[in-house]
């Protein structure tokens, strides 16, 4: 860019600008003079800009190769068994792009086309059937924003603060929305006269990976809010995501939103497999465990500061910003501590969005410059307060990797850097 | 795939799921029977898939790579100064992905540093202030979902049925959550009290790119819904959406959504600028020009079945899917005619969205087999009704390319394919 030779009207243009930027220093709260070097640099009013023919899926601007989905190396055996986490420390507003977001796989994304794709649904059912893509297409469809959280985001922090990072601590949950068939619309076609009464009995789902990573959900729950998605975002679910379908399974652990659908099969009783059995389950501190804990409680988390998020300036206004949600509903209120959990500020909420979906909150405020211990606490609409690590230790004993929906802290330093601390 | 040699316990189950659909074939409404040949297929079950560690940021599955933005060569003199359409034959639901979503370029592209970035504002202020990116993040942001539709699309359409495409007759629109400072907020630091009288005053913004793109916006607009947005579904806006900054201007036509802005003016009038008087006005039939058409009104189009998205079924079971949009606020009700507006349905809306955005509609329906005049009508909160095109024509003439929210016809034949046609 420096090899252009700016016309000196354009000089002259940007000298004044430089000058009246000059004269309101003073004036202007926020607002900072700018580098007089930036005159060295305007070449993109002068000459065109690029033209995007050659760009048919739109990337992010290379100044941003940063806000990339990360893995743990050391969290899984081996690659084909990892997790994606979601750049939350990076983003702002409530939907996460899909190219961006978290996602857990268990044997590898496979490749599944449309063509190929076949759900069948069996068990107790009055007639068993086998579904193709377009079948599925055919049935009335829904559009929600939704949640998706492993329920092994944050498992790590049981053990103390542990990384360093708000994408690594609380980056396995993505929100985005959805658009599919409402699984109650499906059992019906196949019929479940033959199941009988249907509060006892339940679904089990699988996927087509080599995983199958089979799930048991009570029939009660398949017959609310569940969707056999084909849509996330509008657009067509990423491979790994579950192209063509996968489950939606609203406001409980990511883990049961099972991807490249195959089956499902109507039974009498939970299956117990692997996944919710040796997996999935809360070992308490006497040894036994925690069963079906499927709902996701309320929880939230600022994003901005935060390790990865430093604060870039000093003194004065600062928008300390975050994420809240709850699989029990709505988000009601969130507050904000400044001294880790002393003192609290009711923060402002992003706009109503849906029940068990991501609601972004902000606290405006002004910074003074010292130490801080940022925390954050989310209610829902049940009444139901997040908890901080103290009080769930107490209930849960430190064994659990599951379901740590505790306060976090953040400790900041006068320059703005945070670091991911542990208080009591 | 094919010199994967499946167990041969995989085959057998695979047979067994061939003959169960094959017993169901009757009894279920809309699921089909699978081709056996699909069982050399199904390898994905059997061997781990890919870990997606290479793919920082995810992209589309290469089986959905005809789901982009595309152009229309013709449309424009030259690459740098075009538009890109977004697929939404192929979308469902309502968020527009950004990387297929519409964007019109005047120069090209530019690619603009955040530390380069800087916007003035100036003119009848108390206070000029020049912003850097770190400046505008200081102030409280706010999200909302909106759409933004150039004041050209269905423009070709004035002259018949010209485009064989809801991507090109309707695809200059996209939806996306926006993230931002109000306008107000940075125009109330500068200072309005110079300005006096606010009720008779403007703005004028323009962008960093070459052509500059200057607009006037009434003051009254400026401090009511309009944002200094700078992320998009949550993430930075793509280079081509305007990165770092661009104007969101909800319900009013895409041309006044500035993007890399660069400053906003307060002035005592309308600038008048080339893209507000040769450019973006409606020419009707005696010569004259239709000023100051800011408002997009109440629209609505059937993407699905549409020209690029032809019925893949026989008579049966159908779901008639489309999108519908006021620049006046919320989208109440959406009709849907099958034989070309004699006969009107009344379409299920998706959930309510917020005000000036996308909302999707369906009509989950039996078609017959035969052939259908498809057409959509969409209603806003205002009361307002979208025309018919002769409607339109008879008011506006034959001259104009702006603002045709007329109703759309498909006429789909009993292959389930369409085509665009005009019916009067």
């Amino acid at each position: 860019m420096d090899d252009i030779n700016l016309s000196s009207s354009r000089r002259a243009f940007l000298r004044g600008s430089v000058a009246l930027a000059g004269a309101t220093a003073a004036g202007g709260a926020a607002a900072s003079q700018p580098d007089p070097l930036i005159t060295e640099l305007q070449d993109w009013a002068s000459i065109t800009g690029e033209g995007v023919d050659e760009t048919p899926y739109g990337l992010p601007i290379e100044f941003e190769s940063d806000v990339i989905r990360r893995n743990v190396p050391w969290l899984t055996a081996d690659p084909i068994s990892s997790i994606n986490f979601t750049p939350i420390h990076a983003l702002d507003g409530t939907i996460t792009p899909q190219g961006c977001a978290f996602e857990r796989h268990h044997s590898g994304a496979i490749e599944l086309r449309k063509e190929d794709y076949r759900l069948m649904i069996n068990g107790l059912v009055d007639t068993p059937l086998v579904f193709t893509y377009e079948d599925i297409e055919r049935f009335p469809r829904e559009n929600h924003v939704y949640f998706c959280e492993c329920a092994a985001n944050t498992g790590m922090e049981w053990a103390g603060a542990q990384l360093n990072g708000v994408q690594f601590t609380h980056g396995m949950i993505h929100n985005m929305e959805y658009t599919g068939v409402p699984l109650r619309l499906l059992l019906k076609e196949a019929g479940l006269d033959r199941a009988g009464d249907l509060s006892d009995k339940w679904v089990y789902v699988e996927g087509a990976d080599a995983s199958s990573n089979g799930r048991s959900i009570p029939m009660e729950k398949a017959l609310d809010d569940v969707i056999v998605a084909f849509k996330a975002n509008g657009e067509a679910l990423r491979k790994e995501h579950g192209y063509p379908v996968r489950l939606v399974v609203p406001g409980w652990e990511g883990n049961m939103w099972v991807k490249w659908l195959r089956r499902i099969e109507v039974t009498d009783m939970a299956v117990e497999s692997r996944e919710e059995t040796s997996k999935y389950t809360d070992v308490l501190e006497d040894g036994t465990a925690r069963k079906w804990t499927w709902v996701m409680d309320a929880k939230s988390v600022i994003t901005s500061p935060s390790p990865q998020s430093p604060i870039p300036h000093g003194p004065g206004p600062l928008v300390i910003s975050g994420l809240a949600w709850s699989g029990h509903g709505k988000i009601t209120r969130v507050d904000v501590s400044k001294d880790g959990g002393m003192n609290w500020e009711t923060a402002r909420l992003g706009k109503q969005g849906d029940s068990k979906a991501l609601t972004r909150f902000y606290l405006d405020t002004e910074w003074d410059g010292e130490e801080m211990l940022l925390q954050a606490r989310a209610m829902d609409e049940t009444g139901y307060v997040q908890p901080t690590k103290d009080a769930l230790r107490e209930v849960r004993g430190e064994n659990s990797v599951y379901h740590n929906n505790c306060i976090q802290t953040w400790f900041v330093n006068k320059d703005g850097e945070a670091e991911n601390v542990e208080v009591s």
